[in-house]
C-alpha cells in the first residue's frame, strides 16, 4: 500500500442575521414554542371542557404578501401582528381556527364539510399501530403463521380514494399492515402477508379484519443496516461539528433569504433576494418556495397493495415527518443546524432539534474559467472555484428517506435537488427464482431476495416555486427553438440549408402554461416585463427542468384523480394565498376535489401577474439488488437561472481564494 | 457583520499505484515523452531527407483487449510489446503509420484516400493566424474600418462541408476570422465584421479574400474578466497545494481504473473495475470510456457564419487543446495533479503539464441513510456521508472551455459531468435595442449588449462506452415501463383500475439499440446474461441518461449529414478498435463518410457479444447576458449505476468518518 497523504482544507462559513435583534419577528419567522403553547391554550379555551380538540396542524397565519414586503422594505420595532392557523379534529370534524396571537382570541372558526381529511398524527399512527396486538383474530392469525407477536411492528397507511369503496366513504380509515422485527430492524422487508385491516381513526378501533392467505416469510439475513451489528470485515472507510442558529433570516455572499418550518411541506424558503452591485441593492427573485407534495403510487393492483398510492405531504405532513439530522453524516462536519417546533395532537409544541441544517458546499465544481492562447506575448488562465449555499432538509415517512436541498449560488441561480434513499416497500411471495417472477403477471415488481419482491413504483414531488422577478408582476415566457429552411435569399445566399431560431409566446392564462415536457425544445422563463436591461431585456429567471416524468396510471383511475396534478410538469397559477397544496388542501381520502387541476380549470390571466409556477418532477422506480437492504441515493433537480437579470454575470468580479500552503491550515477571515 | 466561524476539514486523499514499478509499463499507458522522441527518430528516418512529413497525431497503438486483459490478469515483468499509431501529412497526402518501439521500426504505412482531413496542429493554427496581418488587402479593410492592425488578432476556423463548395474539395483550408485586440483580452466579443478570408494549410497561403461589409464594433467596455484588471470593489470573496502523480493506473476505495492521456479523445478512462467484497474480486465494468465528439452548430446561416459547425475533438483534438489546470480555480487545494506528452507538428514531444486532476469529492451529500421510528423502545439513525472521486480535464477550444468530469462512487456508480463556460461566440450587429434584434429575421442570437449578438448554438457530446460488465459478451436490454388496465380477475378483484409494470427487450442488432430518448419511459442496462445473481437477476449497469437533446438541423444539411451521429441519443456496436470516433477518424471537411451512422447500416448482431455502447448529450444554448462577458458553468452529465451487479448495496458496510471536535483539526490515518 501507498502512503496516504492528508491535507487540510480550510472551509469558511457564516450566517448573518438580517434582523439583529430576536425579539423582533421576521414576519415569516414559524410560531416559536411559546407562541404554539399560547395557540394551544387560546384554542382550548374556545371550546367546552370535554370536547377534546385533537390538533393536526398548526402554523404562521402569514401576513398578506403586500404587507410582508412593506414591512421588510422598512422594518420598524413594533413587528407584524401575529396570528396562527390550526386545523382540529372535534367531534369527527376538521375545524379551521384563526388565532390572534396578541388579542388572545380566537378570530374565525370554520367546518370544514367535503371529502378530505388532515394529516394524521404520530400519536394517532402509533396508538393504531398498536390495536393488532391486542386484538384476537389477529393473535390467531399469528398463531397460524407461527410469528410471536411480542416480535411484530404494526405501521399505518393511508387507505386513498376509490369510489367503489363507499364504506370508507365520510370516515377517518387507515390500513394497518404488520412486518415481523424478529431479527431484524429493517421490518419493512419483513411483511405479514395475507391479512386486511381497517381502523377507524377517530374511533380507535379495528373495523374491519381479514386473514385471505398464508403467504411465505421473506428471511431476515442480509437486512442488518446498523454498522456496529454488521460483521467484520467493515470497508470501504469514508473520510471526512455541530452549531446551531436560532435566526431564520439568512444573508450568505450576495444572498439573502428567510428559512422557516412549517408542519405541512417543512422546509419554506422565502424572500429570496439577490445583491445586485450595479444596482446597489438587492432584488428580488422568489417569494416563496417549498414541496408542495410527494405523490408515490405503488404498481400492484392486487389485494394487499392496491391502496398504496401515498401523498406524502398531505396525508402525513413532510415537516412532521422531517427527522432531527445526523452530524457528520447527514450533513458536512461545518454545518449548522436549526431546529423546529409543531403543535402535538393536544396542542403542546412539539420540539424536533436539528431539523434544517445550512453549509457552504465545496464540491470542486468550477464556478467559471477561460484559458486564452490566441493572443501573442500574453498568457491567461482565469479561473474561479465555485462555492455555493446549502439547506437541507430530510423527510422520512415510514421506509423511505428523501433529502431535500435548496442550494444558492453566486452566480444567481437556486438548485434544488432530492436524494432518494431508506428502505423499499416489498412484499413476500413464493417464489425463489427471478425468472419464475418474471414469467408471473403477478409479481409487480423485481425479485430481490427469498422470498421478497421489491414493488414498482413511483416518485412525483411537485414545487411550488412564486417566483417574483424583481418584483410580483411577472409573465410566462415560452421561448420556442424552432427549425427553419434557409430560404437563400438576401443575406442567407449560402450553402446552409437549416437553423434554428426563438419565437418567444407569453402565455396568457392557465390553460396556456400546462406544459408537458419532452415534446420540444423550449426555454421556460418568469419574466418581469416591466423591467428591462440596458440593451432591452426583460428581466427573467429561466428554468431548467429536472428529471422528467409522465404518469403511466389511467387518467380515470381514483389515484390519478387525486394525482391529476402530475398530468403537466409546469403549471402557473395567479398568486393566491389559499393555492399552497397541488394536491389540496385535505388530502387523506381527498377525491380529486381540491388542488392544481381543479383550480385551473377557471383558466385565469396570468399575463403580467403576480404568479406562481408548479414543476413536477420525478422518478419512476424499478427496484434492483443494490437497492436492498437500504438504497444508495438516486438524486435528481431543476435549476432557476437568472436570464437578462443582471446586466453581466454576477460572478464576474468574484474573488479567488488565497493560495495555500501544502500541508498547512489556516483561518481567513473576510 | 456577524461573528466569522471557521472550521477546518480534514480530507484523506490517496492514489495508489497498481503496478509499483514504474519501469513496467501498465499496457494502457500512454506514450512517455522518451517513446514519442523515439517514434519521431524512427517515423523520420523512413522518409527520404527533405520531405518534411508534419506530425498530427501519435498515440500508443492499444494492444488488442484480449492481449489487455490476459497480461493485467497475470502481470509480468516484461510489457506487453509497445506499438505507436501516427498520422502524418506528406506532399499533401494524409499517411497513417504503425511503428514498433522494440524493433525500432515503421511496421506499416498506407495512405488515406477520399474526403476527411486529420487535425489541425497548434502550429499550423498560428501560422495561419498571421498571414492577414501582413497581407495587403487585409491591411486596406483595417484602414477602411479604422482598426490598427497591431490590435488585432486572427484565429482558425474550419469551414464544414457543404457540396456546394465544390472550390474546396480536396484541399486542407480553413477560414479566418478576425478580432480587436485593443482595450480587452475577450478577443471573441470584438469580431471584425464583413471579410471572408479562405488559407490553404498545406500550402499555407491565402486562397481567397473578400471584403463585403463594413459593420460596426461591438465595445471593449465591460468585456474584462482578469480579476487584476478589474476595478474595485471585487467582490465575493470565495472561500477555499499542488501535488502530482506519474502513475496512470489508480486504486481507491473499492475502485481501480487506469487513466491515460490521448491526443485526439483527451482524458480516457480504462479498465474501471470495482471490488465485490462477496467474490473477493475485483470486477470489470468499463473497458473504456472517453468523449468521441462534441458537436458545436451554429444558427447564423449568413455569410460569415453559415460554416460554423465545428467539431472540436475531430477538428482540433481534445487532447491537443487540453489546457494546463489552474491549482486551487480548477481543480480543489487537495488535489493531485498529472502531466502529458503529445507530439508536436515535427515530432518533438510537447509538454502539458497538469492537464488532468484527481481529487475526492466531500460535497456534503448522503450517500445513503435511513431513520427509524416504528419499532418500540429502538432509536434508530443511520447516515453515511457521500464521498466519491473526480478525475478532470478541461479543453478550450478558442473562445469556449468545457469541464470534463469522471466520477467513481463508493455505490458502483460511474457518474459523467460535462460543465460549459468561458466566451460566448458573437456578432456585431448595427441594433441598439433588444426589441430590433427581435423584430429581425436576421440576428440569430441574443442582443447582449451595444452592437452585440450572442449566437444561438448547441453542444452536443457523444460519449464512448465500452461497457463490460463481468467481462466483455454483453447484451443491451430495454426494460420498457408499459401501463396496464387491471382486468379485476382473480387475485386483481380490487377497485384499482391500473398499474404499470416492466417489459423487457433485449436488442439482438444495431437497429433495435438506437434510440432517440424522450418517447417513452425504458429502463436502458447493459446487461451480461451469462452472469446472474443468487435471486437470478442478470448482472448488468443501468444508464441514466444526461441531458436530452435531438438535432434540429435538416437531415440534408451539410452538417446534419457530418454529425448524423446526434441523430439517436443511444447507439450500441460491436466492439471494432477501430470505431472509437462517432464523427469518423478523419474529421475536417469530412462528408459523413465514416462515423457511427455509417458503421451501424451494417446492422451487426449486438446481443451477447462484445459491445459498445454511445451516448449523445447535450444543451441548445440561447445566450443571455449573464453569460457575458464570461459564461457561469453550466452542467449535465450522466450516471452508470450497477443493476443487479451486486447481490446488495455496495456500500451497506461503509464505515462513517470518525467524528470530529468543534474547532479543532486533525489528521485520519486510515
Amino acid at each position: 500500500m501507498a502512503t496516504i497523504k492528508p491535507f487540510l482544507l480550510v472551509l469558511l462559513f457564516s450566517i448573518f442575521s438580517r434582523i439583529s435583534s430576536s425579539k423582533t419577528h421576521h414576519p415569516l419567522d414559524p410560531l416559536t414554542r411559546e407562541e404554539l403553547s399560547l395557540v394551544q391554550l387560546i384554542v382550548k379555551k374556545s371550546y367546552p371542557p370535554r370536547s377534546s380538540p385533537v390538533f393536526h396542524y398548526v402554523a404562521l397565519d402569514e401576513p398578506e404578501k403586500h404587507d410582508v414586503l412593506s414591512w421588510l422594505a422598512k422594518p420598524e420595532p413594533e413587528p407584524l401582528p401575529r396570528r396562527a392557523q390550526a386545523i382540529l379534529r372535534v367531534h369527527k370534524q376538521t375545524h379551521e381556527l384563526v388565532v390572534d396571537l396578541k388579542a388572545r382570541k380566537v378570530v374565525s372558526k370554520h367546518v370544514h364539510r367535503g371529502p378530505g381529511f388532515p394529516s394524521l398524527t404520530l400519536e394517532e399512527q402509533t396508538a393504531a399501530n398498536d390495536l393488532p396486538l391486542t386484538y384476537g383474530p389477529f393473535l390467531r392469525s399469528a398463531a397460524k403463521r407461527g410469528i410471536d407477536v411480542s416480535q411484530v411492528v404494526c405501521s399505518v397507511f393511508t387507505v386513498g380514494w376509490f369510489a367503489e369503496e363507499k364504506q370508507f366513504i365520510g370516515k377517518r380509515v387507515v390500513k394497518i399492515q404488520c412486518f415481523s422485527k424478529k431479527d431484524t430492524v429493517s421490518v419493512y422487508l419483513l411483511p405479514v402477508e395475507g391479512l386486511t385491516i381497517v381502523v377507524d381513526l377517530d374511533e380507535m378501533r379495528i373495523v374491519e379484519y381479514k386473514d385471505r392467505e398464508v403467504a411465505p416469510m421473506p428471511r431476515a439475513e442480509g437486512t442488518e443496516y446498523r454498522l456496529s451489528k454488521l460483521p467484520l470485515p467493515h470497508g470501504p472507510r469514508i473520510n471526512d461539528t455541530y452549531h446551531r442558529t436560532f435566526f431564520h433570516a439568512c444573508r450568505w455572499m450576495n444572498w439573502e433569504f428567510h428559512v422557516s418550518f412549517d408542519a405541512r411541506p417543512g422546509l419554506v424558503i422565502s424572500m429570496a433576494r439577490i445583491y445586485d452591485p450595479d444596482q446597489k441593492a438587492f432584488r428580488s427573485v422568489m417569494y416563496r418556495g417549498h414541496i408542495s407534495e410527494l405523490f408515490v403510487p405503488y404498481q400492484d393492483p392486487t389485494e394487499d397493495y392496491y391502496y398504496k398510492t401515498f401523498f406524502d405531504s398531505g396525508e402525513f405532513g413532510f415537516g412532521v415527518s422531517a427527522v432531527s439530522l445526523v452530524p457528520n453524516g447527514d450533513c458536512p462536519s461545518h454545518a449548522v443546524y436549526m431546529d423546529a417546533f409543531y403543535a402535538g395532537p393536544d396542542g403542546t409544541p412539539v420540539h424536533v432539534p436539528n431539523v434544517f441544517c445550512i453549509f457552504e458546499r465545496h464540491a470542486g465544481e468550477v464556478m467559471w474559467r477561460h484559458t486564452e492562447l490566441a493572443i501573442p506575448h500574453v498568457t491567461i488562465a482565469e479561473s474561479r472555484p465555485e462555492v455555493s449555499l446549502v439547506v437541507r432538509m430530510i423527510v422520512t415517512v415510514g421506509n423511505y428517506d428523501h433529502v431535500i436541498d435548496w442550494e444558492f449560488k453566486p452566480s444567481g441561480s437556486i438548485k434544488t435537488q432530492v436524494g432518494l434513499t431508506g428502505i423499499l416497500e416489498v412484499k413476500a411471495a413464493n417464489y425463489t427464482h427471478a425468472d419464475q417472477a418474471a414469467a408471473s403477471e403477478e409479481a409487480h415488481g423485481t425479485y430481490l431476495a427469498e422470498h421478497t419482491i421489491g414493488l414498482y413504483h413511483d416518485h412525483f414531488l411537485t414545487y411550488y416555486l412564486d417566483i417574483d422577478v424583481d418584483g410580483a408582476t411577472n409573465s410566462f415566457v415560452k421561448k420556442n427553438l424552432v427549425p427553419r429552411r434557409n430560404t437563400n435569399t438576401g443575406h442567407h445566399r449560402t450553402p446552409r440549408k437549416s437553423y434554428w431560431t426563438v419565437v418567444t409566446e407569453t402565455a396568457r392564462t392557465e390553460s396556456e402554461a400546462k406544459i408537458r415536457l419532452g415534446v420540444g425544445p423550449t426555454e421556460l422563463v418568469i419574466e418581469n416585463p416591466n423591467k428591462k436591461t440596458k440593451p432591452g431585456n426583460p428581466h427573467g429567471y429561466r428554468l431548467i427542468p429536472g428529471p422528467v416524468i409522465h404518469p403511466l396510471l389511467a387518467p380515470d383511475d381514483g389515484p390519478q384523480i387525486r394525482g391529476s396534478f402530475t398530468n403537466y410538469n409546469i403549471w402557473v397559477t395567479p398568486y393566491n394565498k389559499t393555492e399552497r397544496y397541488a394536491g389540496g388542501k385535505y388530502v387523506d381520502q381527498s377525491q380529486g376535489e381540491d388542488g392544481l387541476a381543479v383550480w385551473t380549470r377557471r383558466n385565469r390571466k396570468i399575463e403580467n401577474e403576480d404568479i406562481v409556477m408548479w414543476h413536477v418532477i420525478g422518478f419512476h422506480h424499478v427496484p434492483c439488488q443494490e437497492d436492498f437492504p437500504m438504497m444508495p441515493t438516486l438524486s435528481g433537480g431543476f435549476e432557476l437561472r437568472p436570464t437578462n437579470f443582471f446586466e453581466r454575470s454576477a460572478v464576474l468580479k468574484a474573488v479567488p481564494p488565497p493560495p495555500m500552503k501544502a500541508d498547512g491550515c489556516g483561518v481567513v477571515e473576510p
